[in-house]
């Protein structure tokens, strides 16, 4: 009995441990007022408090607030090994899928078999942003950048190939989702 | 009602802008197989995350996992303002606790009311360590850095000033909130 324990805390230290990793995962943008790269495990922390703060703005009632800032918590994980996809990169999304399932599969099979099941439900709902808890979650998905972008002069818009259509269209998912305010807010915001 | 409407959106987005300055917060430790130091937005979601997978091992029944979530999420974010106290600076700790309220003070008040007083709660049931959520949140904020240290040298304790009494003093409070599991990990930790 003991040793069975210690074998499920020791799986889900050695996945704390492997996590620590995600620090390392950068992304397009930089925070607000560095020239550094934002790194994903930044970039979830801050969707995790916003998950926290703006729960009202979400289309749907009786939201499962706890289920959205566990869903942004782990939905990037895969980036440790598939990497940071830039939203904008048609050629990187072409293998996203597949580079990502396979890195879930590793990941995710580190944790005791409840757990794993867990956290494959919660990035498979997020992924498949079909209930209103991941369709909120993707909102924040976008939100964030959109922030840390209009506060960085637009740092990553400037990028080859991206142009206020393509971040329109990216964001649309906030029209649908949060559409009293998080919408007119973004909308707002590109047109300055 | 939709300029007031507005007016709140605005102040949480304020609110959301301004704590991404946690990115910048840097702690003593650093990441692992990384020589920069970590900061404490990462450090507050690898937190979160445990807080997902290791709930199992809080020594109260019904622990309220959301809420120490919420609460980890959170419980740096006056150190925007006050900074990071090394754990085992006896002098910096003189006036932690006046600096600390002071950017409460700032930071959450940049929220509408009612959010204000709800991180305000957050915060002070984390720092009071008196309810079983603060008391396991508490343990997660030992254990994390325990690991990161462990895996990267013993980096923190090799500091002038701290030595294996003080580390072990220190993460006393797992013994009493997680007793079965983590302090009976970190004690074979510390060993090694």
């Amino acid at each position: 009995m003991f040793a069975t324990q210690n074998d499920r805390l020791l799986k889900q230290i050695n996945f704390i441990v492997e996590i620590d990793k995600l620090k390392q995962v950068l992304r397009q943008n930089v925070p607000i007022g560095y020239t550094r790269n934002e790194n994903d495990a930044e970039h979830s922390w801050h969707l995790a408090v916003m998950a926290i703060f703006l729960a009202e703005y979400s289309a749907a009632e009786n939201l499962d607030v706890s289920r959205v800032i566990k869903m942004v918590l782990i939905h990037d994980l895969i980036e440790i090994d598939a990497g940071d996809t830039f939203c904008y990169d048609a050629k990187g999304y072409e293998d996203k899928a597949e580079r990502e399932i396979r890195a879930a599969e590793r990941l995710f099979k580190l944790l005791p078999e409840d757990q794993a099941e867990e956290i494959w439900g919660l990035w498979r709902e997020f992924e498949e942003m079909k209930t209103p808890e991941a369709c909120f979650a993707a909102c924040l998905d976008r939100l964030q950048p959109l922030l840390v972008n209009y506060h960085t002069g637009g740092h990553t818009w400037q990028r080859p190939g991206v142009n206020r259509d393509k971040v329109l269209g990216r964001n649309e998912v906030l029209e649908k989702n949060a559409p009293e305010h998080c919408f007119v807010f973004c909308t707002v915001l590109l047109c300055l």
